[in-house]
């Protein structure tokens, strides 16, 4: 059994940095206050006993040895970054548990037979740089490491110069820490758990994920003097497509959702008809056919739109992550520790995407959800409690001991 | 009649104070291109022989002397303020054209009975401080100049300050310059006139305005975990407020207009529901039971989305200025230098605001409008012909003589 009170002490210890009055996180990747949980947590792994290194997206490795060091590690661990009104768990909870799982281990006098790696994967929220799980991404080779690197936030700044900001541009190439399998602990981030009394989440399938970039071009024009018929007006142009891509995906729902998270008019003026605007949309099904049909429905319906308005709109399909099916070796041996620890379980799907959905793709990979309160994630309000986050990490542990082996 | 030529060049001189890629202008109330161009005015007046006064708002007033000092200054001008992405045009027409016409008297060396007075109103176009036309409200007593002074830009910067930091806040208490009546020039800004082929548009009312600040609280929440029917998505929200907005101005038109000029996500991100806005609402009609009835309208709208999608909608009423009729002796006196002059005129609508409708409410008031191309202004390409500019200009001059005497 792990260590709860230390566990929770980790993770409201590390909430300070980014902390908010409404008791959330804002942490987003790569800003000083990240550089300041990084820090931390360096110095918890190295005091864990960890070879701690960092590789030149910055995601951070600490190693514990093995008995058998020639058989690759099991590696675990989540993020640290969050949403710009984030929680206290989200990435936390998985990281800081993997944490407490190697804690443990020590002293309990526990020796793996595979060594075990704690990773902190830089920029999983995808809230500052585009991709989501970004450097999990290149790690496995869907993207290079180069094109990661230019990536730029609303302000300009790379990913390498805010890498360099904060001193975590690492010397080890991207790939340098092989991993035999990949466990990930997470807060579930939707309802379903908390709503049937379930503790733990063996996760068995993840939604993939479609990420657009959009741009409307109307034509500005006096909100006083300029008759309706005559408006080409971007903003109204957005209403209609936010409210067609709700009605598509709750068409094609229960397994798909499709988000706008922002929307910029260029050059706003109260008496101004708004001419410019950019937006983001994010679209979701655990079915690769959905995916399909939502990308096909809102091409369509957009096309529409834009015509009968007569403005111009453009659409970009920046990243698309086709569904997780986690390895079923992995999700039976999470279901086991579950079982033998006496929490009830259910099979579930992650609404959410993880590093670990990348990871999946070259090598075996599974993850383990505990319940959060109301469901609710990416808000300050986000919470879970002591019991659950134990026993997710106790779950966490005995997957561990049973892939790496005593 | 004015020299067309020395017009045309001065208004394409101080286009150059702000001046756009498009070839717009960008010259924001109280900003340093704003101080650019009121510097060029000021100087300007002087050489043209007139006494320049700043009153406690940065209003500019240039004084000719009359025949028959008793008698109050006949008021003609506009405003050099413009949109972020506004034109050549509106207002600065109206100010050049106030000031050729004095050029243009002192060169034929004709004295007036009354006197003339040349006015540059600070912030006409209410797009860096509400409300528009902000300092002749001032001055008929709408707003006390405290009040105004107060105003604080979308970063916080008061009026006050803004004058200040140009250097603008004059010595003269805001209705200092008694006038005895108000004529102001403008482009239509609306595409009546050059449809029907008339050069001069005889301004006999004005649309009244309603100005609101809104703002939504939904629930921000995880973009992939998050089902659509427990969405409270401010984002969507907006969406059915702008559409709503549209559909009730087109059933009470073609006399109504509403347009949102203004959104702001808080704290976006892409893959996080949009969980608070900040918008604004603008509603004209020139009828004033059409405006009541916007008003009411709207808000019953907005109550019942409210409450269907769970979420708070707050509006402010931050400005109503209801429908202008111009003074009739006033208005037949443009009709009739028009006539005089052999232009081609029609009775019209103002679409817009002005500078002329606040003033028309404690002393007689008129404006006399231009063709603009495609009806097209508070956009970089608005544009308007010479031989028209210079029309409207004759117009003010003729009209300006036939109240002050000769
Ligand atoms: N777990 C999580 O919130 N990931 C962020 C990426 C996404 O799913 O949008
Ligand atoms: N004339 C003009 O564009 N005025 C700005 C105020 C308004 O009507 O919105």
């Amino acid at each position: 059994q792990i260590d709860s009170a230390r566990l929770w002490g980790s993770i409201h210890e590390t909430a300070q940095f980014g902390g908010t009055a409404k008791g959330g996180v804002r942490r987003l990747t790569l800003s000083s206050e990240d550089k300041q949980v990084r820090d931390w947590f360096r110095k918890a792994c190295e005091d864990a006993g960890l070879e701690v290194h960092v590789d030149a997206l910055g995601s951070q490795f600490g190693l514990r040895k093995g008995r058998d060091m020639s058989k690759l590690p099991v590696g675990i661990g989540s993020h640290l970054d969050t949403q710009p009104t984030g929680g206290k768990y989200d990435g936390i909870l998985g990281t800081l548990g993997a944490l407490e799982v190697i804690r443990t281990l020590n002293d309990a006098g526990i020796e793996t037979e595979a060594p075990i790696c704690v990773v902190n994967w830089t920029n999983e929220e995808g809230s500052r740089f585009a991709p989501a799980m970004m450097a999990s991404a290149a790690y496995v080779g869907d993207f290079t490491t180069d094109d990661i690197l230019s990536r730029k936030d609303i302000d300009g700044t790379t990913v390498g110069q805010a890498l360099d900001s904060i001193g975590y541009r690492g010397d080890k190439p991207v790939g340098f820490q092989k991993l035999g399998c990949f466990v990930e602990l997470h807060i579930e981030q939707g309802p379903i758990l908390e709503a049937e009394g379930k503790t733990i989440g063996v996760v068995d399938s993840g939604q993939g994920v479609l990420w657009y970039d959009g741009k409307i071009s109307g034509f500005e024009s006096h909100a006083g003097s300029t008759p309706m018929p005559l408006r080409r007006d971007a903003l109204a142009t957005l209403s209609e497509i936010v409210l067609a891509m709700e009605a598509i995906a709750k068409k094609h729902g229960p397994n798909a959702v499709g988000t706008i998270g922002e929307a910029v008019i260029a050059n706003p003026s109260r008496n101004v008809i708004p001419g410019e605007i950019a937006f983001t949309m994010d679209c979701r099904s655990a079915d690769g056919a959905i995916m399909d049909a939502l990308d096909r429905d809102l091409r369509a319906g957009i096309a529409e739109i834009a015509a009968r308005r007569k403005v111009e709109v453009k659409i970009d399909l920046v990243w698309r992550k086709p569904p997780t099916h986690f390895d079923p070796k992995l999700i039976a041996a999470v279901e086991n520790a579950a079982k033998t620890l006496g929490y009830s379980s259910r099979r579930i799907t992650s609404g959410a995407g993880h590093d670990a959905c990348n990871l999946n793709t070259v090598m075996p990979a599974a993850m383990v959800f505990v319940p959060c309160k109301d469901g609710i994630s990416h808000n300050e309000l986000e919470d879970a409690t002591q019991p659950d986050c134990a026993a997710g990490t106790n779950v966490l542990m005995h997957t561990v001991l049973a892939i790496a082996g005593v």
